[in-house]
């Protein structure tokens, strides 16, 4: 049996908290994976020094995850087509809006038989259709790709804080080394079928918490919140259902990319927090997003524009009430006392 | 067709909360019920006044409802007979320590075709076995009986802070009835026939917050949190399938007195509340108790007890993990940390 070599496409945050865990994994199983763990970093320069230089010598991502030590068999590799050369296993965590342009230039250089998982949070919608990013990555390299999405704050599961994770893949023996690879005894994975419900929940989610969010703003308390987050998860499978069929499971939502996740950025959470603030302050989000987020854009509003887009074209907005409040508070005026009265 | 006369047994928070609800209703069809509503109020005197007669002339519970008005139409009657002579339906919602006592007294007042509800939280859980206060009004008196919970904290309630709650009804025309008798705009019912499942939610759910708690102790962050809340769930759930078979539905543990309701005892609530003090002082659940509770019993603690029991007359404790790990963390000493090392 040849050795699975793992590379990783990412160095953000979440993609330092995930290399940790890969780099300690693959030594549990040294007939079945290569030791070296390849990481294209993208390069920056960090007070006259390389990241990559950094990661390889010092074993840390001062920029993206300081203070946590990383295996020394995790080796960055700034060229990406060097760092993904043969790889049998292709692990995508970087920002959705790179996912193409990268997968373009990765185009010829993976092992044949080579499997990929997106650990890229969200998924494309349009008014025409919506596009889960591992179908992306799987049309254009032609190759089969899992997701894998939970409750997951990077730091935290940095710090070996217990939580839980889902994977979702179609295939058996796929799931079982991908189970392999992320899973310890504090980062617990379940592995799945459903690759499509769980992409949706992670992209979902984040318009639930907006609600939430506008509850918290308006003083409502937690009966309140959790009729909001009860009702937001309602509406993430019936989306899910309505518009992927069988495809989505009833399971899914039981899952750590489900409730739990759900649970985690309901209470915590940039989304929760500007949509408080939103209530609190009668700033729009745009002057938010400056204030609180350095300029960053709010996730769960632009997916609530994105859902609302895509519901106009079905003509279905009414089928979901609790999005369609949220879209019309931030985008319309409605006011915030809406996320109880409208849903 | 012959008026229904609906007496709330029990005047507590959630009773009155429950009174002002019921009140209110029965305006709305006045063809179908009768627009007096009997409450069985135990007698006690306040500033030399009785209770009954405070709530019948100024429409105040001030002692378990202070500052909200209820509807002139509820009467308080301090005698049980008196108050459900000729009922039609009657609403439970009392300690459950009194629920045999009071069911006993009430035989043979009830009109012929009564029907109850219980909106009692819990279910009595002994080594040789389970039983449902719904099941146990049923018997005594010999009338179907339905059960109410959800995410309802009673103040919050009373203030009509949009929240949900499940209706657990076997009879589909039943549940309608009890609809229109708790349904208001900011108090949504949802009526499944999972009587069953929606009691066992109601006690279960406090072993979960009990964990939460320690985790919230630990100072282990929402992830860890998160994570334990849903493996809380899928024991309550496979409690519930494994002692119940198919008449617990997995639907119901989407429905406000599933997911909700959980969420909401592991946020605020006294059983997380206790189980966080646990771990940061080190003092025993009884002493907190007595300086956190003015003495009363915890019920999250009481109910992973008995649960112990009864899985150890089954032969199944590992099956529960996240049960037993909170029943050993509390009753034998193993260390908090324990909940995220052994569920």
């Amino acid at each position: 049996m040849s050795l699975e070599h793992v590379c990783i496409i990412g160095s953000g945050n979440w993609g330092s908290a995930i290399a940790k865990i890969i780099g300690n994994n693959v030594h549990k199983y040294p007939q079945q994976f290569s030791p070296t763990v390849r990481q294209w970093v993208f390069e920056e320069m960090i007070d006259g020094k390389k990241l990559t230089d950094i990661i390889n010598n010092d074993h840390e991502n001062v920029k993206y995850l300081k203070g946590v030590p990383l295996p020394v068999n995790v080796v960055a590799v700034p060229d990406l087509v060097d760092a993904c050369k043969d790889a049998t296993l292709v692990i995508f965590v970087l920002p959705h809006q790179f996912v193409r342009g990268i997968c373009e230039k990765m185009k010829g250089s993976l092992s044949p038989g080579a499997r990929a998982i997106s650990l890229i949070k969200g998924l494309e919608i349009t008014p025409s259709g919506t596009r889960l990013f591992s179908e992306e990555i799987s049309r254009i390299l032609d190759i089969p790709c899992a997701a894998l999405s939970g409750a997951n704050i990077a730091d935290e599961v940095a710090r070996e804080r217990f939580c839980e994770s889902t994977i979702g893949c179609e295939s058996v023996e796929d799931g079982q080394v991908w189970h392999r690879v992320f899973h310890t005894d504090y980062f617990r994975i379940n592995v799945i079928k459903d690759y499509t419900g769980v992409q949706l929940c992670g992209a979902l989610k984040n318009i639930v918490a907006v609600g939430a969010g506008f509850s918290d703003g308006l003083g409502l308390g937690s009966n309140t919140k959790a009729a909001i987050i009860r009702l937001g998860l309602m509406e993430m499978r019936k989306f899910g259902q309505t518009f992927f069929g069988d495809m989505v499971q009833n399971e899914t939502f039981f899952e750590s990319c489900g409730t739990a996740d759900l649970i985690t950025t309901c209470s915590g959470g940039r989304n929760r927090k500007v949509a408080e603030a939103f209530v609190k302050t009668g700033k729009p989000i745009a002057q938010l997003e400056t204030e609180l987020l350095n300029g960053q854009k709010l996730q769960g509003t632009l997916t609530a524009q994105e859902v609302h887009e895509f519901l106009t074209g079905k003509d279905m907005v009414p089928e979901f009430p609790l999005f369609d409040t949220v879209y019309r508070i931030v985008y319309e005026g409605a006011s915030p006392e809406a996320i109880v009265r409208d849903v």
